[in-house]
């Protein structure tokens, strides 16, 4: 069974996605800076599940024994996370969340110097990990409860097209339907079309913006 | 009634957004370097249209004598046709459609220095000029048949609320859903879409992959 971290599980992101890979038979554990705070969490999820399926420990003991990495962090904490898993995520594929949102104006894209996250965790971690750029646009107010069906599309960026397929995999299994859109490069698009989505739900007052690929019959 | 000058009136784009314009009851000039080149793709259009509505000449007497202005042309000839128009567009609404497709590879996302044409665009032209970007992820494909129902909406950045407003408007004329995404920083994301749209053009073998905005009632 594939085993998946999800560091930063503590956050809405993060347990709503683990929520919905454990609910689909998936290993996952909860990884977290503090041990307890991970824990925590797990049980919360184990609650809503109705079963023992989860465990919480550290970032790094998560990322440890996972095959697939999966970070939802804030950006302040993007390269500190990512760098304090480096040596154990060698090979794996990688899956960054992340969004560089501007704390001066989360509606205004603005790209930090390595032109996205998702590239700035490639130069950090290295050419040997399998980063792709991932589920950025899905609100975790539609992944909170199982049976809501997401009105978003998963936009999957990256150079690996074999980890790019798995990650396409995750969504399908969380009921989404997921989208090759190219190499990471594109990932500041993906990334930044989180930004055009939060001025959406500000200006129109709704919680949970996306959009949806079109031009052609659903997969 | 508002003039509308299509710059680049010639190509697909420009020629389809001007029929469904045209159609609309705007007075629309279609602007090209080559005079003889516009007049000729005027008098397309107006057989297309059964009615003499539009009439073709250079792009700088088509900037001169509008309202708005909506520059469609290749990546390549975007600073010098911004360039040629500078001082007939000033306090005017100038809608930049253009993206900056790298051509070594149309699939991956890449930004000129500005940060975008669009961006670009402002730089050129001077603050005063009230540059909206807009349309650049609707394939002409959707737009050479009036009957045709365009599924793909209409992302529109730009720093001037009226000026957006005016261009949320036209793409309403020409029966297309536009939103307001954001300040003109966000055009990068929106001009980036089009290279992850032709990335699935391309690996689905589809025309006209767009996107939808989703999460809340259509307006």
């Amino acid at each position: 069974m594939i085993k998946i971290a999800v560091l930063g599980g503590t956050g809405k992101e993060g347990s709503g996605l683990a929520l919905r890979w454990a609910a689909a038979g998936y290993d996952v554990t909860l990884g977290s800076r503090e041990l307890e705070k991970a824990q925590r969490a797990a049980a919360e999820l184990n609650a809503a599940l109705g079963k023992d399926m989860t465990r919480g420990t550290t970032n790094r003991d998560a990322a440890a024994q996972a095959d697939i990495i999966v970070m939802t962090v804030p950006y302040a904490a993007h390269a500190a996370t990512a760098e304090s898993v480096k040596d154990v995520v060698q090979g794996k594929v990688f899956v960054d969340v992340t969004v560089p949102l501007d704390p001066a104006n989360v509606r205004r894209v603005k790209m930090p110097p390595a032109g996205s996250a998702a590239m700035e965790a490639q130069q950090l971690l290295g050419e040997a990990v399998r980063v792709v750029a991932a589920f950025q646009n899905i609100s975790a107010e539609h992944l909170k409860s199982l049976d809501h069906e997401i009105e978003c599309d998963v936009l999957v960026c990256g150079n690996d097209k074999d980890a790019k397929q798995q990650v396409i995999e995750l969504a399908r299994a969380a009921r989404m339907t997921a989208w090759d859109a190219g190499p990471i490069e594109n990932a500041m698009v993906v990334e930044g079309l989180t930004s055009v989505l939060i001025n959406l739900n500000i200006k129109h007052k709704v919680k949970a913006a996306g959009l949806r690929i079109t031009g052609f019959l659903r997969p």
